[in-house]
């Protein structure tokens, strides 16, 4: 490279003149082009690309408490608009959902607060979020009726990760419920670590049961073909993955198994690759692996998701305008090599 | 408390519908209030709050390479919109003010790259942005000269480091220069550290010139009664702090030896409290010294500020509407504390 | 609290004359008692506590890659040495484990190489360690292989993560193995997302087999009630949680569901608090949930667990010198709720 | 390179039987060599050169609360025995350092407490550690006196802050005090943001004393070629930085000034690139500014000082031995090119 290719595009200053738009704020950051307001307008472009490429499918692998932070419609009505075709999640996340979609809420509390006081109390903390114990309980009373539900369907034929969550979500009501959703929409949820949530409480709950003879059974590999299928199908997928932990590593191990890589991926954490971990390895580590492409359109953004994701779909959805209609390439192709629930 | 009061306010969900004003979808943060969502909002909050108070001068410091990633018009307009009173920075952001009002330019370039070729091809790299030495350059031989014109006129007086900024305000026409704007908008800056940037090599450059008798002297000390003053003579200090470092610490000093606390408080960092560093200390931490009310409207904000200082501005922008006009009280009583350049 | 109770005990400075060994050090650490310093020798403080409580169960919670880092020895030791008597790990752990015990290695590597051609190369990389593609070629085979005689043994009967860690533990031989220490000592290894590693792969390709009808079966929720019934039969519980996600939410899941709470946590990690996820959130914020007791002796130690956690264990060991000799409470009582392998 | 190139050197797992020095545990590091504890074992031998190569003049950059954290001695130690040349200070830990040569002390504390009443109490806290506000009263009026002291003896003359640090270094009795031993050692001390801490309140003071007519005068520009030619006079430089912000600049700077560029380099902070600021910048950024040599022996340690450091330290010294005596280059040649207080 010569040393006027390094110098080409000078930084252009960010003008805020009044009103803006989401996606008028995101073109000013693309325009000084520098440090996190940089990658986070790619990260824009980059869900653009997914989105308007007619054969890529889009993952979105969810770590952290998404729902309880108050981004569960926002991924409830992106399943219903098809603009994300297949999740992955932590188990916590879908419980979260299960309990408001059976009436529960999340409150707005406080960080600097007496634990212990909150713990005569019954109630719970998440960082500045606040979930009474009888919200648990309620779910934890009407899940265990639905496993048993389940698990008589299905007399003694084990469950994948996804059918568990399509059969839940076959059983609540709720509309702002992204289980319900993705049961609607036949959008697969990937619940690969599912016993590690208020699920496996349950699970307990419901097998100790008096009269429990069968108890429902998830199969813990079933999962691995359903996703690394879905990835193998499409001729291009691309993923965004909020946070890291085993969804990053459910997707992108998909990627890798089905020898396809990634085409797009796109990456919101505040981890950091020095410890090693895999939430904070940086997107040129996973090209080693194959689990993305060395050409794939891919960005970190190193910021927190409650801000930086719903800046990124209000701007996407900005820029594809209302017109704008999707239809996921493995539902066009009748594809989804999933069962249904 | 009891326990229904920690369970007053539901989360409410993000709804992202079609177009949405970068205030609405913070008006959407307010109403989930969560995590870094909830904390941003509540800055934008507490920055409308201080342009609405009538009583109220409002501080700005700055760390971290704020102008070459792109924020130098911004704060210049906020500074003639009479929307930020007092700036406290590093050198070098004013250093990179002043070689882009001489022609200088700050280039989009990329964190993955050959240091080495830079090196040999004489560009600097400030993480994904490249500055061509020759910038510098310009920037050494003009300033040496001001500097020595600046001399002259003082005639071995020594100068605060306000007044040093001034002077050089004076002698740059550009119109998005911060440099140029507090000059003539009689806001203060401050460069607690100036002679940590290029600022200190100019003066040995200066100060080495054949025929150089009396250099340009800036008396380390001399800024301390006028910040403190300024604290003073306000009924009431708020303060937006970028990064930490000696700009916050600086501000916050004020703060104590003026006896007044600061009444509002945004910090935006990516430091945290566990290292024991000023730069990532809480806002509570600060309460203990006195530097902020014990009742002060504070938060911190962990996030990128290249993204989040824009759109708190761009938030607060929106809700005051083009109507909006305010005049710093300090002007208003013409109290401010500083000699004129 | 009257002021005096705040100014009992003044930072000792930190002393080094001559050669230390590690726990004079800690000491050191212990009497300086600031910053990371203090927390560390705290955790070392606990530790110790744990070990010399002779009613106390101790779990070691594995997440991030710490066989890849060099931890393989030191943590197949402590398992040897009745020194940890439960693990829950990520399935990538125990799968770097076999690797090397099936006769691969992990290299030293760069963080800063041409990704890409690593991939063309196939080598894996993780941050600064390097795996060739054939030592998972290698794991893959063998371990598709014994999924086959475990399933062949089992007849249908589903397996939970942990007697699947010790059916292959019995069929590794090495003697620095994870997996076959665990094995031999009758230390339960709880696996809650094994399918979110290679050993998902490697089901697969046992599975897609030619002739395999009944493939080897996990049950996802298997696990739950055995690691449960560990905390609730043990008089007390203490937790070494290294890095966060699943393998920390399982363990304080147990703490929860078994009504106990842990009486001792030591948490090492990078992760922070203000963006909500688990991994990060406090050991205060744990005891809303009832995770840990109100009454904990417990510490959050932020740093790289690959340098904090061998201080740790050589400082304790130190103490306890070569005459200390521990039986594990469930082991003494013969309490252990785990089938055998 | 060919792939067998980066397959050279397997991990060697850490083994710890028994007692083991410092050094015995930082050479496991070595060994294992990954991720933190290959960086913090690289940072050892790194010093270790420094020490042995006879041409080299060692910088030490202190951001942060070392003082308070307990690390006073150990820096007054290492100039005492002659293994730091130069030391680039905040002012705020020459404050803390003359509290206690002063008789005041800081006291153990905790980050969860009630800030409110410690204002009330007038204890000052620095996240766990405790000031009481009549340490500083006590300094606050000791210091004024010596600066009018210091201000009559120099007639007007400008001091740079090292002049300044030596000053007060002479009016210092307590052994163990940085600023005591740096004068007697005449290891220089530049404070190039001296007046952002008590050290600028303080001279408020002075010079607002009746009677006050020359005010003690700290040029802020003096120290520029002073330390600038240190650098220029050394065949080699090296600089262990902890923390980053102005102090790492100020020595960076001078080695971009003089054109020397550092041959050795270990960094040790939290701060990350991504935002683009200073103190988490890579060293590899710094080769493009010709701050550091590129084929300089370098490291950048992620993790808390207050441990690592010391780490670093006694490894070195178990190294060096009781015999090793170094006379640094500057002084050998006579060549410190800093006045005499």
């Amino acid at each position: 490279m010569r040393r006027e290719d390094f110098l080409r595009e000078p930084v252009k200053h960010i003008k805020i003149n009044g009103k803006l738009t989401v996606d008028e704020l995101i073109q000013q950051f693309k325009n000084s082009g520098s440090f996190g307001a940089g990658r986070l307008s790619t990260a824009c472009d980059i869900y653009e690309h997914m989105l308007r490429d007619e054969k890529c499918t889009v993952f979105l692998a969810l770590a952290g408490a998404v729902v309880p932070a108050g981004m569960r419609s926002l991924i409830a009505d992106l399943i219903r608009e098809n603009l994300i075709d297949v999740i992955v999640s932590t188990g916590a996340n879908m419980v979260h959902d299960a309990i408001e979609a059976l009436g529960g809420h999340h409150y707005k509390g406080h960080w600097i607060v007496d634990d212990y006081l909150l713990y005569k109390y019954h109630i719970y903390r998440i960082y500045d979020v606040f979930v009474p114990e009888e919200d648990f309980t309620r779910l934890d009373y009407k899940l265990a009726e639905m496993y048993t539900e389940i698990a008589a369907e299905k007399r003694g034929k084990s469950l994948s990760s996804n059918e568990f969550a399509w059969e839940l979500g076959k059983r609540l009501s709720d509309k702002n419920s992204i289980l319900r959703a993705a049961y609607e929409e036949k959008v697969p949820i990937f619940l690969p670590a599912l016993r590690d949530s208020e699920f496996g409480f349950i699970h307990w709950l419901h097998a100790s049961r008096e009269g429990c003879k069968d108890p429902l059974l998830v199969d813990a590999f079933k999962d691995v073909p359903q996703i690394t299928n879905i990835c193998k199908c499409s001729p291009r997928n691309g993923m965004i993955v909020i946070g890291g932990g085993v969804p990053r590593n459910t997707v992108q191990s998909a990627a890798l198994a089905s020898k396809r890589g990634m085409d797009y991926a796109i990456v919101i954490t505040m981890d950091r690759p020095e410890t090693g971990g895999l939430s904070g390895s940086t997107l040129t580590e996973t090209i080693s692996w194959g689990k993305v492409k060395g050409k794939a359109d891919k960005v970190m953004v190193i910021g927190d998701a409650v801000i930086t994701f719903p800046l990124i779909v209000a701007s996407v959805l900005e820029r594809l305008g209302k017109e704008f209609k999707r239809t996921p390439y493995l539902k066009r192709k009748n594809l989804l090599p999933v069962e249904e629930a």
